[in-house]
Protein backbone atom coordinates (compact mmCIF):
# COMPACT_ATOMS: atom_id res chain seq x y z
CA UNK A 1 0.00 0.00 0.00
CA UNK A 2 1.57 3.36 -1.05
CA UNK A 3 -0.07 6.93 -1.86
CA UNK A 4 -1.10 7.68 -4.88
CA UNK A 5 2.20 8.82 -5.92
CA UNK A 6 4.03 5.89 -4.87
CA UNK A 7 3.77 5.07 -8.49
CA UNK A 8 6.25 7.58 -9.23
CA UNK A 9 8.09 6.34 -6.11
CA UNK A 10 8.64 3.19 -7.74
CA UNK A 11 8.93 4.12 -11.29
CA UNK A 12 12.06 6.57 -9.62
CA UNK A 13 13.49 3.69 -8.13
CA UNK A 14 13.67 1.59 -11.41
CA UNK A 15 15.82 4.40 -12.77
CA UNK A 16 17.87 4.40 -9.88
CA UNK A 17 18.50 0.69 -10.19
CA UNK A 18 20.34 1.36 -13.67
CA UNK A 19 22.29 4.74 -11.57
CA UNK A 20 23.72 1.74 -9.02
CA UNK A 21 24.61 -0.47 -12.06
CA UNK A 22 26.85 2.26 -13.25
CA UNK A 23 28.40 3.20 -10.24
CA UNK A 24 29.11 -0.33 -9.70
CA UNK A 25 30.64 -0.61 -12.49
CA UNK A 26 32.93 2.62 -11.98
CA UNK A 27 33.91 1.46 -8.51
CA UNK A 28 35.22 -2.14 -9.86
CA UNK A 29 37.02 0.43 -12.74
CA UNK A 30 38.57 2.87 -10.23
CA UNK A 31 39.89 -0.24 -7.87
CA UNK A 32 41.14 -1.82 -11.35
CA UNK A 33 43.14 0.59 -12.13
CA UNK A 34 44.49 0.46 -8.26
CA UNK A 35 45.81 -2.49 -8.85
CA UNK A 36 47.44 -1.73 -12.07
CA UNK A 37 49.31 0.56 -10.57
CA UNK A 38 50.07 -0.99 -8.05
CA UNK A 39 51.48 -3.98 -10.29
CA UNK A 40 53.64 -1.54 -11.93
CA UNK A 41 55.24 -0.24 -9.24
CA UNK A 42 55.93 -3.71 -8.41
CA UNK A 43 57.65 -4.64 -11.51
CA UNK A 44 59.18 -0.97 -11.23
CA UNK A 45 61.00 -2.89 -7.50
CA UNK A 46 61.24 -6.23 -9.28
CA UNK A 47 64.09 -4.20 -11.83
CA UNK A 48 65.51 -2.07 -8.52
CA UNK A 49 66.21 -5.63 -6.94
CA UNK A 50 68.37 -7.01 -10.00
CA UNK A 51 70.27 -3.18 -10.11
CA UNK A 52 71.57 -3.87 -6.99
CA UNK A 53 74.79 -4.58 -6.45
CA UNK A 54 75.63 -8.34 -7.33
CA UNK A 55 79.08 -8.26 -5.69
CA UNK A 56 79.56 -9.47 -2.02
CA UNK A 57 77.59 -12.79 -0.09
CA UNK A 58 74.48 -11.29 -0.68
CA UNK A 59 73.99 -10.79 -4.32
CA UNK A 60 72.05 -14.14 -5.01
CA UNK A 61 69.32 -12.77 -2.41
CA UNK A 62 68.34 -10.23 -4.58
CA UNK A 63 67.04 -13.36 -7.12
CA UNK A 64 64.90 -14.08 -4.77
CA UNK A 65 63.61 -10.78 -4.28
CA UNK A 66 63.09 -10.60 -7.75
CA UNK A 67 61.78 -13.70 -8.47
CA UNK A 68 58.99 -12.74 -5.59
CA UNK A 69 58.82 -9.37 -6.11
CA UNK A 70 57.63 -10.13 -9.99
CA UNK A 71 54.87 -12.48 -8.94
CA UNK A 72 53.32 -10.12 -6.98
CA UNK A 73 53.01 -7.73 -9.73
CA UNK A 74 51.54 -10.57 -11.92
CA UNK A 75 49.05 -11.71 -9.45
CA UNK A 76 47.73 -8.21 -9.21
CA UNK A 77 48.14 -7.82 -12.75
CA UNK A 78 45.95 -11.03 -12.84
CA UNK A 79 43.45 -9.19 -10.65
CA UNK A 80 43.29 -6.32 -12.85
CA UNK A 81 42.20 -8.84 -15.99
CA UNK A 82 39.60 -10.21 -14.09
CA UNK A 83 38.17 -7.34 -12.87
CA UNK A 84 38.01 -5.60 -16.42
CA UNK A 85 36.49 -8.95 -17.36
CA UNK A 86 33.76 -8.47 -14.60
CA UNK A 87 33.44 -4.77 -15.87
CA UNK A 88 31.89 -6.33 -19.31
CA UNK A 89 29.57 -8.49 -17.43
CA UNK A 90 28.23 -5.39 -15.44
CA UNK A 91 28.22 -3.23 -18.64
CA UNK A 92 26.13 -5.94 -20.42
CA UNK A 93 23.64 -6.51 -17.32
CA UNK A 94 23.01 -2.55 -17.57
CA UNK A 95 22.62 -2.64 -21.17
CA UNK A 96 19.80 -5.67 -20.07
CA UNK A 97 18.29 -3.18 -17.80
CA UNK A 98 17.71 -0.72 -20.17
CA UNK A 99 15.51 -2.83 -22.08
CA UNK A 100 13.88 -4.19 -19.61
CA UNK A 101 12.52 -0.98 -18.40
CA UNK A 102 11.83 0.40 -21.62
CA UNK A 103 9.43 -2.28 -22.04
CA UNK A 104 8.04 -2.25 -18.10
CA UNK A 105 7.20 1.55 -19.01
CA UNK A 106 5.11 0.42 -21.90
CA UNK A 107 3.60 -2.52 -19.40
CA UNK A 108 2.58 0.26 -16.94
CA UNK A 109 1.14 2.81 -19.38
CA UNK A 110 -2.39 1.20 -18.14
CA UNK A 111 -1.25 1.79 -14.30
CA UNK A 112 -0.13 5.57 -15.27
CA UNK A 113 -3.65 6.13 -16.69
CA UNK A 114 -5.25 4.55 -13.67
CA UNK A 115 -3.37 6.76 -11.48
CA UNK A 116 -3.97 9.79 -13.40
CA UNK A 117 -8.08 9.05 -13.41
CA UNK A 118 -7.82 8.50 -10.28
CA UNK A 119 -5.98 11.71 -9.63
CA UNK A 120 -8.62 13.84 -11.52
CA UNK A 121 -11.37 12.14 -10.31
CA UNK A 122 -10.39 12.89 -6.66
CA UNK A 123 -10.46 16.65 -6.89
CA UNK A 124 -14.03 16.98 -9.48
CA UNK A 125 -15.39 14.33 -6.40
CA UNK A 126 -13.89 17.14 -4.23
CA UNK A 127 -15.40 19.68 -5.85
CA UNK A 128 -19.05 18.42 -6.96
CA UNK A 129 -19.09 17.67 -3.23
CA UNK A 130 -18.21 21.29 -2.09
CA UNK A 131 -20.94 22.14 -4.33
CA UNK A 132 -23.29 19.45 -3.50
CA UNK A 133 -22.93 21.21 0.29
CA UNK A 134 -23.29 24.40 -0.59
CA UNK A 135 -26.46 24.09 -2.96
CA UNK A 136 -28.06 22.43 0.26
CA UNK A 137 -27.34 24.85 2.70
CA UNK A 138 -28.41 27.68 0.13
CA UNK A 139 -31.55 26.04 -0.16
CA UNK A 140 -32.03 25.46 3.33
CA UNK A 141 -31.28 29.36 3.97
CA UNK A 142 -34.05 30.28 1.71
CA UNK A 143 -36.76 28.02 3.41
CA UNK A 144 -36.22 29.94 6.46
CA UNK A 145 -35.53 33.30 5.53
CA UNK A 146 -39.06 32.48 4.06
CA UNK A 147 -37.76 33.28 0.54
CA UNK A 148 -40.69 33.16 -2.55
CA UNK A 149 -41.82 29.67 -3.97
CA UNK A 150 -40.17 30.00 -6.88
CA UNK A 151 -36.77 30.69 -5.60
CA UNK A 152 -36.80 27.87 -3.41
CA UNK A 153 -38.02 25.55 -6.10
CA UNK A 154 -35.13 26.64 -8.38
CA UNK A 155 -32.61 26.51 -5.55
CA UNK A 156 -34.21 22.73 -5.12
CA UNK A 157 -33.55 22.36 -8.41
CA UNK A 158 -29.59 23.25 -8.48
CA UNK A 159 -29.70 21.05 -5.27
CA UNK A 160 -31.03 18.01 -6.94
CA UNK A 161 -28.39 19.01 -10.19
CA UNK A 162 -25.64 19.03 -8.26
CA UNK A 163 -26.71 15.69 -5.73
CA UNK A 164 -26.61 14.05 -9.18
CA UNK A 165 -23.50 15.08 -10.35
CA UNK A 166 -21.54 14.08 -7.25
CA UNK A 167 -23.76 11.02 -6.74
CA UNK A 168 -22.16 10.37 -10.40
CA UNK A 169 -18.88 11.03 -9.29
CA UNK A 170 -18.95 8.79 -6.65
CA UNK A 171 -19.96 6.14 -8.71
CA UNK A 172 -17.33 6.54 -11.05
CA UNK A 173 -14.59 7.34 -8.58
CA UNK A 174 -15.40 3.70 -6.40
CA UNK A 175 -14.95 2.65 -10.47
CA UNK A 176 -11.51 4.22 -11.17
CA UNK A 177 -10.80 3.15 -7.14
CA UNK A 178 -11.32 -0.26 -7.96
CA UNK A 179 -9.48 0.08 -11.42
CA UNK A 180 -6.32 1.92 -9.72
CA UNK A 181 -6.20 -0.74 -6.92
CA UNK A 182 -6.17 -3.64 -9.01
CA UNK A 183 -3.90 -1.97 -11.82
CA UNK A 184 -1.62 -0.43 -9.13
CA UNK A 185 -1.49 -3.83 -6.77
CA UNK A 186 -0.15 -5.48 -10.02
CA UNK A 187 2.58 -2.93 -10.69
CA UNK A 188 3.50 -2.86 -7.35
CA UNK A 189 4.24 -6.46 -7.41
CA UNK A 190 6.01 -6.03 -10.96
CA UNK A 191 7.88 -3.50 -9.66
CA UNK A 192 9.17 -5.30 -6.63
CA UNK A 193 10.00 -8.29 -9.03
CA UNK A 194 12.18 -5.71 -11.67
CA UNK A 195 13.50 -4.72 -7.89
CA UNK A 196 14.36 -8.47 -6.45
CA UNK A 197 15.78 -9.40 -9.58
CA UNK A 198 18.36 -5.88 -9.76
CA UNK A 199 19.62 -6.92 -6.39
CA UNK A 200 19.87 -10.42 -6.94
CA UNK A 201 22.18 -9.77 -10.09
CA UNK A 202 23.70 -6.91 -8.62
CA UNK A 203 24.34 -9.76 -5.30
CA UNK A 204 25.89 -12.21 -7.92
CA UNK A 205 27.97 -9.36 -9.39
CA UNK A 206 29.46 -8.78 -6.41
CA UNK A 207 29.69 -12.16 -4.94
CA UNK A 208 32.01 -13.08 -8.44
CA UNK A 209 34.18 -9.25 -7.31
CA UNK A 210 34.36 -11.23 -3.85
CA UNK A 211 35.41 -14.49 -4.79
CA UNK A 212 37.98 -12.93 -7.65
CA UNK A 213 39.64 -11.12 -4.75
CA UNK A 214 39.69 -13.88 -2.51
CA UNK A 215 41.42 -15.89 -5.18
CA UNK A 216 44.02 -13.73 -5.80
CA UNK A 217 44.62 -12.56 -2.04
CA UNK A 218 45.33 -16.89 -1.70
CA UNK A 219 47.84 -16.74 -5.08
CA UNK A 220 49.54 -13.64 -3.08
CA UNK A 221 49.36 -15.85 0.20
CA UNK A 222 51.56 -18.43 -1.92
CA UNK A 223 53.76 -16.11 -3.12
CA UNK A 224 54.71 -15.07 0.05
CA UNK A 225 54.99 -18.51 1.62
CA UNK A 226 57.02 -19.43 -1.61
CA UNK A 227 59.56 -16.50 -0.75
CA UNK A 228 59.98 -17.33 2.84
CA UNK A 229 60.90 -20.96 1.92
CA UNK A 230 63.63 -19.69 -0.39
CA UNK A 231 65.17 -17.87 1.87
CA UNK A 232 65.21 -20.47 4.14
CA UNK A 233 67.47 -22.42 1.60
CA UNK A 234 69.48 -19.56 1.16
CA UNK A 235 71.67 -20.80 4.02
CA UNK A 236 74.52 -18.58 5.27
CA UNK A 237 76.36 -21.42 4.41
CA UNK A 238 75.50 -21.70 0.51
CA UNK A 239 75.74 -18.00 0.18
CA UNK A 240 79.32 -18.38 1.25
CA UNK A 241 79.98 -21.36 -0.65
CA UNK A 242 79.03 -19.56 -3.61
CA UNK A 243 81.09 -16.45 -2.74
CA UNK A 244 84.22 -18.85 -2.51
CA UNK A 245 83.60 -20.51 -5.86
CA UNK A 246 82.99 -17.18 -7.70
CA UNK A 247 85.61 -15.33 -6.51
CA UNK A 248 88.21 -18.13 -4.59
CA UNK A 249 91.25 -18.74 -6.66
CA UNK A 250 92.10 -22.50 -5.51
CA UNK A 251 91.75 -24.96 -2.54
CA UNK A 252 95.56 -25.29 -2.19
CA UNK A 253 97.78 -23.31 -0.17
CA UNK A 254 99.51 -20.34 -2.05
CA UNK B 1 93.50 -20.99 1.03
CA UNK B 2 93.52 -18.07 -1.14
CA UNK B 3 96.66 -16.35 -3.44
CA UNK B 4 98.49 -13.33 -2.29
CA UNK B 5 95.69 -11.24 -3.38
CA UNK B 6 92.73 -13.13 -1.23
CA UNK B 7 93.27 -10.03 1.07
CA UNK B 8 91.83 -7.54 -1.25
CA UNK B 9 88.76 -10.03 -2.00
CA UNK B 10 88.21 -10.13 1.08
CA UNK B 11 88.43 -6.99 1.95
CA UNK B 12 86.49 -5.81 -0.70
CA UNK B 13 83.55 -7.73 0.30
CA UNK B 14 83.27 -6.65 3.88
CA UNK B 15 82.81 -3.24 2.23
CA UNK B 16 80.22 -5.10 -0.28
CA UNK B 17 78.71 -6.10 3.21
CA UNK B 18 77.60 -2.23 4.10
CA UNK B 19 76.52 -1.68 -0.09
CA UNK B 20 74.28 -4.55 0.45
CA UNK B 21 72.47 -2.95 3.63
CA UNK B 22 72.07 -0.01 2.12
CA UNK B 23 70.45 -2.01 -1.11
CA UNK B 24 68.49 -3.55 1.20
CA UNK B 25 66.89 -0.09 3.21
CA UNK B 26 66.15 0.75 -0.46
CA UNK B 27 64.32 -1.79 -1.08
CA UNK B 28 61.84 -1.60 1.54
CA UNK B 29 61.82 2.01 1.18
CA UNK B 30 60.64 2.01 -2.34
CA UNK B 31 58.28 -0.95 -1.14
CA UNK B 32 56.55 1.37 1.50
CA UNK B 33 56.39 4.00 -1.11
CA UNK B 34 54.38 1.76 -2.81
CA UNK B 35 52.20 0.76 0.02
CA UNK B 36 51.65 4.33 0.92
CA UNK B 37 50.20 4.89 -2.30
CA UNK B 38 47.72 1.70 -2.67
CA UNK B 39 46.85 2.92 1.05
CA UNK B 40 46.23 6.88 -0.65
CA UNK B 41 44.09 5.23 -3.53
CA UNK B 42 42.03 3.04 -1.82
CA UNK B 43 41.15 5.82 0.63
CA UNK B 44 40.32 7.60 -2.00
CA UNK B 45 37.72 4.68 -3.81
CA UNK B 46 36.09 4.72 0.14
CA UNK B 47 35.42 8.45 -0.95
CA UNK B 48 33.83 7.63 -4.07
CA UNK B 49 31.80 4.62 -2.67
CA UNK B 50 30.40 7.37 -0.20
CA UNK B 51 29.70 9.65 -3.11
CA UNK B 52 27.59 7.33 -5.08
CA UNK B 53 23.39 7.70 -5.51
CA UNK B 54 22.15 7.45 -1.75
CA UNK B 55 18.56 6.80 -3.90
CA UNK B 56 17.27 3.62 -4.47
CA UNK B 57 17.60 -0.49 -3.01
CA UNK B 58 20.93 -0.52 -3.88
CA UNK B 59 22.21 2.70 -2.02
CA UNK B 60 23.25 1.07 1.68
CA UNK B 61 25.50 -1.48 -0.21
CA UNK B 62 28.08 1.45 -0.33
CA UNK B 63 28.21 1.51 2.95
CA UNK B 64 29.51 -2.17 3.18
CA UNK B 65 32.24 -1.65 -0.14
CA UNK B 66 33.01 1.88 2.17
CA UNK B 67 33.98 0.32 4.98
CA UNK B 68 35.71 -2.48 3.68
CA UNK B 69 37.95 -0.06 1.19
CA UNK B 70 38.65 2.10 4.47
CA UNK B 71 39.87 -0.78 6.28
CA UNK B 72 42.02 -1.94 3.30
CA UNK B 73 43.72 0.99 2.79
CA UNK B 74 44.28 1.26 6.66
CA UNK B 75 45.62 -2.39 6.43
CA UNK B 76 48.11 -1.01 3.93
CA UNK B 77 48.88 1.95 5.71
CA UNK B 78 49.66 -0.02 8.84
CA UNK B 79 52.19 -1.85 6.75
CA UNK B 80 53.56 1.24 5.66
CA UNK B 81 54.24 2.15 9.49
CA UNK B 82 55.45 -0.88 10.35
CA UNK B 83 58.54 -0.95 7.30
CA UNK B 84 59.51 2.41 8.13
CA UNK B 85 60.22 0.89 11.26
CA UNK B 86 62.16 -1.93 9.93
CA UNK B 87 63.74 0.61 7.57
CA UNK B 88 64.83 2.45 10.79
CA UNK B 89 65.98 -0.86 12.22
CA UNK B 90 68.28 -1.64 8.83
CA UNK B 91 70.10 2.11 9.08
CA UNK B 92 70.72 1.44 12.72
CA UNK B 93 72.76 -1.85 11.88
CA UNK B 94 74.35 0.01 8.93
CA UNK B 95 75.87 2.39 11.53
CA UNK B 96 76.97 -0.58 13.43
CA UNK B 97 78.67 -2.24 10.55
CA UNK B 98 80.95 0.73 9.23
CA UNK B 99 81.85 0.67 13.13
CA UNK B 100 83.17 -2.44 12.92
CA UNK B 101 84.47 -2.33 9.86
CA UNK B 102 86.66 0.57 10.48
CA UNK B 103 87.96 -1.68 14.03
CA UNK B 104 88.63 -4.55 11.60
CA UNK B 105 90.32 -2.32 9.35
CA UNK B 106 93.00 -1.90 12.46
CA UNK B 107 92.82 -5.00 13.91
CA UNK B 108 94.28 -6.68 10.27
CA UNK B 109 96.61 -3.68 9.52
CA UNK B 110 99.38 -6.20 10.45
CA UNK B 111 98.07 -8.85 7.98
CA UNK B 112 98.65 -6.15 5.20
CA UNK B 113 101.65 -5.60 6.55
CA UNK B 114 102.49 -9.20 6.24
CA UNK B 115 101.22 -9.68 2.71
CA UNK B 116 103.23 -6.68 1.67
CA UNK B 117 106.19 -8.48 2.89
CA UNK B 118 105.72 -11.36 1.48
CA UNK B 119 105.03 -9.64 -2.08
CA UNK B 120 108.36 -7.27 -1.91
CA UNK B 121 110.19 -10.53 -0.65
CA UNK B 122 108.82 -12.75 -3.26
CA UNK B 123 109.94 -9.79 -6.17
CA UNK B 124 113.67 -9.50 -4.21
CA UNK B 125 113.91 -13.44 -3.81
CA UNK B 126 113.50 -13.62 -7.82
CA UNK B 127 115.87 -10.57 -8.52
CA UNK B 128 118.79 -12.40 -6.17
CA UNK B 129 118.35 -15.76 -7.66
CA UNK B 130 118.77 -14.16 -10.99
CA UNK B 131 121.92 -12.20 -10.00
CA UNK B 132 122.96 -15.23 -8.22
CA UNK B 133 123.03 -16.95 -11.51
CA UNK B 134 124.70 -14.36 -13.80
CA UNK B 135 127.10 -14.35 -11.54
CA UNK B 136 128.12 -18.31 -11.28
CA UNK B 137 127.59 -18.44 -14.78
CA UNK B 138 130.26 -15.45 -15.43
CA UNK B 139 132.47 -17.24 -12.85
CA UNK B 140 131.99 -20.68 -14.78
CA UNK B 141 132.39 -18.83 -18.43
CA UNK B 142 136.17 -17.00 -17.30
CA UNK B 143 137.23 -20.20 -15.91
CA UNK B 144 136.42 -21.37 -19.62
CA UNK B 145 137.89 -18.63 -21.72
CA UNK B 146 141.25 -19.13 -19.35
CA UNK B 147 140.90 -14.93 -18.05
CA UNK B 148 143.80 -13.86 -15.09
CA UNK B 149 143.64 -15.47 -11.80
CA UNK B 150 142.96 -12.39 -10.94
CA UNK B 151 139.62 -11.80 -12.95
CA UNK B 152 138.45 -15.27 -11.88
CA UNK B 153 139.32 -14.30 -8.27
CA UNK B 154 137.50 -11.39 -8.49
CA UNK B 155 133.97 -13.34 -10.56
CA UNK B 156 134.70 -15.54 -7.65
CA UNK B 157 134.07 -12.60 -4.51
CA UNK B 158 131.11 -11.35 -6.69
CA UNK B 159 129.64 -15.19 -6.74
CA UNK B 160 129.81 -15.60 -3.09
CA UNK B 161 128.56 -12.42 -2.53
CA UNK B 162 125.86 -13.09 -4.75
CA UNK B 163 125.33 -16.29 -2.93
CA UNK B 164 125.19 -14.55 0.70
CA UNK B 165 122.44 -12.57 -0.51
CA UNK B 166 120.70 -14.95 -2.52
CA UNK B 167 120.61 -17.32 0.59
CA UNK B 168 119.55 -14.30 3.02
CA UNK B 169 116.50 -13.60 1.30
CA UNK B 170 115.84 -17.28 0.81
CA UNK B 171 115.31 -17.06 4.81
CA UNK B 172 113.60 -14.50 4.80
CA UNK B 173 111.04 -15.53 2.67
CA UNK B 174 110.46 -18.52 4.80
CA UNK B 175 110.76 -16.13 7.98
CA UNK B 176 107.82 -13.57 5.56
CA UNK B 177 105.92 -17.18 4.69
CA UNK B 178 105.64 -18.23 7.91
CA UNK B 179 104.22 -14.83 9.53
CA UNK B 180 101.87 -13.99 6.53
CA UNK B 181 100.43 -17.90 6.38
CA UNK B 182 99.38 -17.62 10.19
CA UNK B 183 98.15 -13.86 10.07
CA UNK B 184 96.15 -15.22 6.77
CA UNK B 185 94.53 -17.72 8.18
CA UNK B 186 93.74 -15.64 11.21
CA UNK B 187 92.33 -12.73 9.21
CA UNK B 188 90.37 -14.87 6.74
CA UNK B 189 88.88 -16.62 9.82
CA UNK B 190 87.76 -13.34 10.73
CA UNK B 191 86.66 -12.16 7.37
CA UNK B 192 84.01 -15.41 7.41
CA UNK B 193 82.90 -14.73 11.01
CA UNK B 194 82.21 -10.76 9.92
CA UNK B 195 80.69 -12.23 6.52
CA UNK B 196 78.72 -14.44 8.79
CA UNK B 197 77.47 -12.91 11.07
CA UNK B 198 76.17 -10.02 8.53
CA UNK B 199 74.17 -12.82 6.42
CA UNK B 200 72.73 -13.98 9.63
CA UNK B 201 71.63 -9.91 10.62
CA UNK B 202 70.53 -9.83 7.19
CA UNK B 203 68.51 -12.74 7.33
CA UNK B 204 67.12 -12.00 10.63
CA UNK B 205 66.07 -8.41 8.96
CA UNK B 206 64.45 -10.41 5.92
CA UNK B 207 62.59 -12.81 8.33
CA UNK B 208 61.07 -9.70 9.91
CA UNK B 209 60.07 -8.16 6.62
CA UNK B 210 58.58 -11.44 5.53
CA UNK B 211 56.36 -11.54 9.31
CA UNK B 212 55.16 -7.76 8.72
CA UNK B 213 53.62 -8.90 4.79
CA UNK B 214 52.53 -12.00 6.18
CA UNK B 215 50.81 -10.91 9.27
CA UNK B 216 49.26 -7.56 6.99
CA UNK B 217 48.20 -10.01 4.50
CA UNK B 218 46.35 -11.98 7.18
CA UNK B 219 44.73 -9.31 8.03
CA UNK B 220 43.45 -7.90 4.72
CA UNK B 221 42.33 -11.68 4.60
CA UNK B 222 39.96 -11.04 7.60
CA UNK B 223 38.56 -7.96 5.87
CA UNK B 224 37.66 -9.72 2.98
CA UNK B 225 36.08 -12.17 5.33
CA UNK B 226 33.79 -9.32 6.65
CA UNK B 227 32.77 -7.91 3.64
CA UNK B 228 32.14 -11.46 2.26
CA UNK B 229 29.94 -11.85 5.60
CA UNK B 230 28.38 -8.50 5.51
CA UNK B 231 27.30 -8.55 1.94
CA UNK B 232 25.67 -12.00 3.25
CA UNK B 233 23.77 -10.49 6.08
CA UNK B 234 22.55 -7.56 3.53
CA UNK B 235 19.79 -9.13 2.21
CA UNK B 236 17.33 -8.44 -0.81
CA UNK B 237 14.72 -8.65 1.66
CA UNK B 238 16.23 -6.12 4.27
CA UNK B 239 16.97 -3.75 0.77
CA UNK B 240 13.43 -3.77 0.02
CA UNK B 241 12.53 -3.34 3.57
CA UNK B 242 14.46 -0.42 4.02
CA UNK B 243 13.47 1.27 0.89
CA UNK B 244 9.96 1.14 1.68
CA UNK B 245 10.48 2.09 4.97
CA UNK B 246 12.37 5.33 4.03
CA UNK B 247 10.17 5.65 1.14
CA UNK B 248 6.97 4.65 1.72
CA UNK B 249 4.08 6.84 2.85
CA UNK B 250 2.14 4.00 5.11
CA UNK B 251 0.96 0.79 5.39
CA UNK B 252 -2.48 1.58 4.92
CA UNK B 253 -4.09 1.14 1.63
CA UNK B 254 -5.12 4.47 0.19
Amino acid sequence: GERNNGFDVLYHNMKHGHLSTKDLADFIRERAAIEEAYSRSMTKLAKSASNYTQLGTFAPVWDVFKTSTEKLASCHLDLVRRLQELIKEVHKYGDEQIKAYKKTKEDVSGTLEAVQNIQSITQALQKSKENYNAKCVEQERLKKEGATQREVDKAAVKSKKATDTYKLYVEKYAAFKSDFEQKMTETAQKFQDIEEMHLLRMKEIIESLSNTIKEIHFQIGEVHEEFINNMTNTTIESLIQKFAESKGTGKERP
